[in-house]
């Protein structure tokens, strides 16, 4: 099993280092931040004392690099990636895609790199808000564009499987898209609504309940996360947001004028209805035989449809895609 | 302990009866649902025929009504009122206070009315979704206008305390300006979020997790029902939803201009923390004597500043009131 270095022990990066090991595979990590470099030692996990040293010894181990840093931190990582690793591994655990690849483009052009984001998270962060099982059954984006290497990919997608996670392969850009709308956005309104409720005074955070309480959940995320994963995803997240105010003023123009909110309600009710059914009916098996010329086009197409990669077995990735919608009953 | 005669027997009308019945107090009801009726009766409560065979009971009984259907109904369920116990002790359990309170105002002048809003509920709806402890530490706002009469305003507050509730004694206007808010607010964003989730394709459905489920829960609830409280509630939700379009408006231009989100997010962050620190400090208890003049005005004071009754004994409610802010430390 290929060794693995992580660069960033924070929730994200930490988990990693957890479930690689947890996997057999020989692990260390290095980090910036002091605290969690003592919590992830005194945890027994083996983290050197600078990035530096953990590139030195990818390089020699022919290891497997994830950056789990910040996406304001990344370039500089990629530069040290460049001296100490050049032709390296490398995938990285950072929520937008786009920006990572021309980062990698400009900085690492030798690295052997498939970008990826796991889908999963907590409120909290740091070395000790993770845990080794943080990816068990969550979804692992992998992303593939143009110059994606099938080898690459296969890497870092392993590394994901290994986590515990299900493999999405995606664009970049259209990865960005998606969590533009799934997950940045989420957490610009969950601002919002925190923000226009607190301006209600003490009587409505009184009475706020369940409704209030889920819909500002993300907002006591530290805001430094959310804003390096927000800011970071530009372009998709003005488009979200755009999309967002239009159907928000929408709805206050059909209140005001004719006092339904029937539009808003029904599109959002149906929309979650879609978003409940995903796991409801049994997924297809299929298999994608990973010697192919197109190999990484079919699994970007699988992705883009809903579906995923539950294993890599020898030459082969097994797939699950999303049932084919019912056929209507025949009438009689 | 007096009697209580529920109207409408859906998710809160049930729960009412249940929790009415389990403390010690002679219940019955009645709903236009057959589906409910059946279930309740299945369950071993009484449900009469007719609304007006349950009111008739209510009169003779001196018993305390419940109105509990959706807005759109309770103009029809007063007139009932009117015409069969007139002068019944009278609340209801909606989530919009100032159309009920023009709608009593109306159709049934002498009953001896004050509104109720328990702040409980599930995604679901119906007589099965109910439970005798929905209510259990909850907040229920019992409402005080310039014409509650003191005893009325006691006897919705100790139902609600009966059924393991905290009273907020609030203005009907106050009432649902908060709830447009902290209640209303939320199931628009939630449909609106779930919307632009769902405009993203199945890529998008399939990545999303936490924050969009989250922020999306809400958007299950049955439409009809959310349409009854957000468009029954329309100015307040119109002054909500103009402060949300104005804070995202401001997010995306700061966010297209600058590239920051630092400002919303650090609200939002905040404003969140205030809402997790409501039950973190012990509060303070006091005491309003209940035969003293001004005992609603200084009741209402209290709801408005955030503070609960938590029982009523004898002629005093015993009260709970945020704790005042921390002195800073002084300096060395």
């Amino acid at each position: 099993m290929r060794a693995v270095c992580v660069i960033g022990l924070g929730l994200i990066g930490g988990s990693v280092l957890r479930a690689a090991v947890r996997s057999g595979r020989r692990s260390w990590g290095a980090t910036a931040s002091e605290e969690d470099a003592a919590a992830a030692r005194a945890a027994g996990y083996e983290v050197l004392p600078s990035t530096e040293e953990a590139l030195d010894r990818a390089a020699a181990a022919d290891a497997l690099v994830v950056i789990a840093t910040p996406l304001p931190a990344v370039g500089a990582v990629l530069r040290q990636v460049n001296r100490h690793a050049p032709t390296a591994w490398l995938t990285d655990v950072v929520s937008v895609q786009e920006p990572v690849l021309e980062s990698v483009r400009e900085s690492a052009p030798a690295a052997r790199y498939a970008g990826g984001h796991p889908m999963a998270g907590t409120d909290r962060s740091g070395w000790d808000a993770g845990s080794a099982e943080l990816f068990e059954g969550a979804l692992w984006a992998v992303t593939i564009d143009g110059s994606t290497g099938l080898d690459a990919w296969r890497e870092a997608a392993t590394l994901a499987l290994d986590c515990g996670a299900l493999v999405v392969p995606a664009s970049p850009a259209e990865h960005d898209a998606a969590v533009a709308r799934i997950s940045h956005l989420p957490h610009v309104l969950a601002a919002v609504l925190a923000s226009v409720g607190g301006d209600g005074g003490p009587l409505a955070v009184s009475l706020a309940a369940g409704s209030f309480r889920d819909g500002t959940r993300v907002s006591s995320t530290d805001p430094d996360l959310v804003r390096a994963m927000t800011e970071g995803n530009r372009a998709a997240l003005l488009d979200a947001l755009d999309d967002t105010l239009g159907r928000l003023g929408a709805a206050r123009g059909s209140l005001a004028s004719t006092g339904s909110l029937n539009s808003t309600l029904r599109s959002g009710y149906l929309a979650r209805a879609g978003f409940e059914a995903r796991g409801e009916h049994e997924p297809v098996r299929g298999s994608v035989p990973l010697d192919a010329g197109h190999a990484l086009r079919r699994l970007r197409e699988i992705g883009e449809s809903g579906g995923r990669v539950v294993s890599l077995r020898g030459d082969t990735a097994v797939v699950e895609l999303p049932p084919a919608p019912e056929e209507s009953a025949p009438e009689e």
